[in-house]
């Protein structure tokens, strides 16, 4: 029983300026936590009984599942990093050690769990095989947002599993699919979480999956249509919508313009014409190679950098930053009328975005200052070949369903299913015997997370009301809160307590009778903290024999004790 | 049901040889943990539910207790370590942040706990007021030894209370044993396990306590007397045995004796008496002063640093050092021949052990190399007063009960009581408005630690015996351990371990049916984990109707499904 008497804890009448982050700021506020720093939380008697349970009900899926629960160390070894190459990122915590050596404070944990299981996993029969743990984990972000969203120091609970091949995934993974879904349905998010197919960034590549969960505040946006087809925004494909693509082709005409055009706003002013009749071309230098190439899209859509980021991988082996101003002059062009024109002097490999094919007669630059170009075509173009390399926007349709308009949802990732393929279990040496006795040095592995710190965030956010935050009974910092009014009730109050919590409940006695702000007061923090029952125990309630009840969303009752 | 054909564990023939601590490198051998560097273990399934199970007891007793549970943070921001003048301590680590400052992962939380508290605590009303957490702690050992005992990275739970003054500590106190008491009892440790006066180093004064439990492996050394004294041998005091005190004293006389007598084993064997009728002499340099002081002691006893740092703080307000070769020197003076003299030239101040009050006659030298000097008595010596500055020896006695011979047992520190006064409170600026409305700065803090994993290595050397660890029954990794022989029958035991744990029993099913070691393997791993009830479900006991249920230390029997 929380007795509020022993933790004096208050809630404050603003929300403290420390997180650009609205539910962190309302948990910072009700008494929830408190900041350590940016990106650390401490989390007071209140907020930590939330994620305990968060936190239980995570194990509890994942002990169902027959997933056996270890715990991995926070320090770890330099050579761990050293031999999976990942010492030196600037993101993850290094920790200087009396000047020999140095540790690191985990950020994830595929550098303690790929040598252990190492030990283990000898025969084909030891696969597939998996376990998890629930622990702190550290980044080193140069600047914490997002408040839980997105910590220096975070709560994960991260399971790593080990297989023979990818078909052997595929059987697990039905499995992994209906843990998630458990426990994202006893934390009452299930209706309103998807699972998108997901880019990972370094470490993943296919059968990589986010849970996303919709909130307005989202950071992410899950693009969808009706056939199933649920991706991250980064990621995500549409059918670009027709513009002007039943008009006539025009003959190209070159013309002066002005020096400032240099912007999309600008030009579509001085043009008079829509943002997606202009021709926007990007150049991009090739990190190893030297060389350049130039990207094409329409005015009104944004290359999407993941995207590129691949094509470029596979076409080039290589990896990109935007050209300079300089590397511009080289190339006989300028920023702001760059055009991949079939007669001028920029002769580097162009890609169209499928995008082109919507539009006719496009506006753009001569890769010189003020001269410009109108009725541009795509026979006008010097084009290597069309790709998809945009970020699809509201207008698009489905690439499954042809003319279904694609939905866009703001959405924050509650969980994710990465495959890491032999990434970590090749540099660590992992092995095992096969039906012929035969040692194979394919061990394939799949990592899976689900962040319980900013599981609370986003729930603080899904589940706030006007008057606090209504989380599910079994997630709320306790089942009953008894508001006592009158001293000598104060025995009463506490029996009641007692006898509530060895049936099974959780109770937070509010027993501050000195505080000047009175009933209304605790009133509040009982809808602040979320408390589904609320007990009130007075002279009145016990002249009218007992204890009044009022359940959430329900009238009052008076229960006789 | 931790089933074992998911998780392939393996118990190894012998210790990997990588810590001088008998438990840690049994627990280790066994399969509970794995090292991933020295002083930092990953707790595999088998031994994570041991220490999750210690956990339990101890937060079920704090909570019994309304103590509340909090989380704080491992990452903590410089300027708390600043404002307590802790943040250059080599044994705290310091983690570098995008080199602008730097940040410490908490070896101990008052930097966290004072502030926070602090905001809560407006009035004497708020007091007492208690909270703790259970989290990760990490200490820079220059060398990490004793396994869990006393590791780099180890779980805690570290409790704080926030008092108006000592007597209302007093009151609190009474509880705050219980719990301990109840935690020892639950662990099954309680006999064994005493509260002995503490010193603390330098964060405590009086009002702390340590928890040790006797094992003959301890690192440190328990002082009893019947009349309940009870001390760390680094505090303890004791009555001196007489020596040859009743001899008449005889004049002392200078003598030539040879330069390589610097040891008490050469000196006996040199003078032909026993080491304590040796005047051993010690010089001691004041670090902040630089002058020097002299303390002689009985030759069979040791200076107990503890003793005197606390009386040189008192009379000095100094630190100390031992003197150096070329101090002694300009004392006048050579190691191995310090004698406090009356006519000699080393003129400094000296104190003597109460014991040189039990010797008549004692040998020793003459402030030159191999100048000596017997039948020395206190009358021939320049002491300037007598205190206790010794360690006691066995054959002193009680300084409560005239003549009771004192007991010395090994223990292992298990928990602690410290006084921290307002060493904290005062940096922090912690105040409270009295019952006057006027504004108090002075806030007694305590602190109470138990060390859950370090509680997990006494446990493990506590329970030891021939065949594995007999840990209590809530305590050790499952209550029950099912042996399933024959494939046909893995079925059979899976729904009998269901059954078990959905009475509230905790089950491991060894269904390794591949492995080549047979039954006799698998009913010795369930010894090494110290499952108390071991099932055995084979064709032979089907026959029979049912499963073969042994329970610890008796016999099995037959139980008829």
């Amino acid at each position: 029983m929380l007795q509020l008497s022993n933790f004096p804890i208050k809630t404050l009448k603003s929300a403290p300026k420390v997180s650009d982050n609205r539910s962190t700021s309302l948990l910072l506020q009700w008494g929830y936590m408190r900041q350590a720093m940016a990106g650390a939380y401490e989390f007071l008697p209140i907020g930590y009984r939330v994620l305990r349970n968060i936190e239980q009900v995570v194990r509890e899926e994942m002990d169902k599942a027959w997933y056996h629960e270890m715990l991995m160390t926070i320090l770890t070894p330099r050579d761990y990093w050293e031999t999976t190459n990942r010492w030196e990122i600037p993101e993850y915590f290094k920790v200087p050690w009396w000047g020999e050596t140095e540790y690191r404070i985990a950020p994830t944990n595929e550098e303690n769990v790929t040598p252990i299981m190492g030990e283990f996993i000898q025969s084909y029969k030891d696969l597939p095989c998996c376990v998890y743990h629930i622990q702190k984990k550290f980044r080193n972000e140069k600047r914490a947002k997002s408040g839980l969203l997105r910590g220096r120091e975070f709560l994960m609970k991260d399971a790593y599993s080990f297989h023979k091949d990818i078909d052997d995934f595929d059987v697990f993974y039905e499995e992994v699919k209906n843990v998630y879904m458990s426990v994202f349905q006893r934390l009452g998010l299930w209706e309103d979480t998807v699972m998108a197919d997901a880019d990972g960034g370094a470490i993943s590549d296919k059968n990589s999956h986010e849970f996303q969960t919709f909130l307005d505040c989202g950071e992410d946006t899950i693009v969808q249509d009706s056939s199933g087809y649920c991706y991250n925004l980064e990621l995500a494909r549409g059918v670009p919508d027709n513009k002007n693509i039943s008009e006539n082709e025009n003959t190209m005409e070159y013309m002066d313009s002005v020096s400032d055009i240099v912007n999309m706003e600008k030009m579509t002013k001085y043009f008079q014409a829509p943002a997606w009749q202009m021709l926007k071309t990007v150049i991009y230098k090739l990190e190893n190679r030297g060389e350049y190439i130039a990207v094409a899209i329409r005015g009104d859509l944004n290359i999407n950098e993941i995207k590129l980021r691949k094509f470029i991988a596979e076409k080039y082996n290589d990896s990109f930053v935007l050209a300079s101003e300089s590397d511009l002059e080289e190339l006989w062009t300028v920023r702001g009328f760059i055009s991949p024109l079939k007669d001028s002097k920029l002769s580097i490999e162009c890609y169209a975005d499928e995008s082109l094919k919507t539009v006719k007669n496009f506006f753009w630059g001569a890769n010189a200052v003020a001269k410009s170009t109108k009725n541009i075509n795509i026979s006008d173009l010097d084009i290597k070949a069309f790709w998809d390399f945009n970020e699809p926007i509201k207008w698009f349709t489905s690439i499954n369903i042809s003319g279904e308009e694609l939905s866009f949802k703001k959405a924050s990732e509650v969980g994710n299913i990465f495959h890491l393929g032999t990434k970590y279990s090749k540099p660590f040496g992992l092995t095992y015997l096969d039906e012929n006795n035969t040692t194979i040095d394919q061990i394939e592995m799949w990592c899976y997370g689900i962040g319980v710190s900013r599981l609370m965030g986003v729930m603080a956010e899904y589940f706030m009301t006007e008057k606090g935050i209504a989380w599910p009974e079994h997630i709320a910092p306790a089942t009953h809160y008894i508001i006592v009014v009158g001293e000598d009730n104060i025995e009463a109050a506490k029996k009641l307590g007692q006898e509530l919590e060895s049936q099974g409940n959780t109770v937070i006695l509010d027993d501050r009778m000195w505080r000047k702000d009175g009933f209304g007061q605790k009133a509040g923090d009982c809808e602040l903290w979320g408390i589904p029952n609320r007990i009130v125990i007075s002279p009145k309630t016990l002249e009218q024999g007992g204890y009044e009840l009022m359940k959430r969303g329900e009238e009052a009752e008076i229960i006789n004790i």
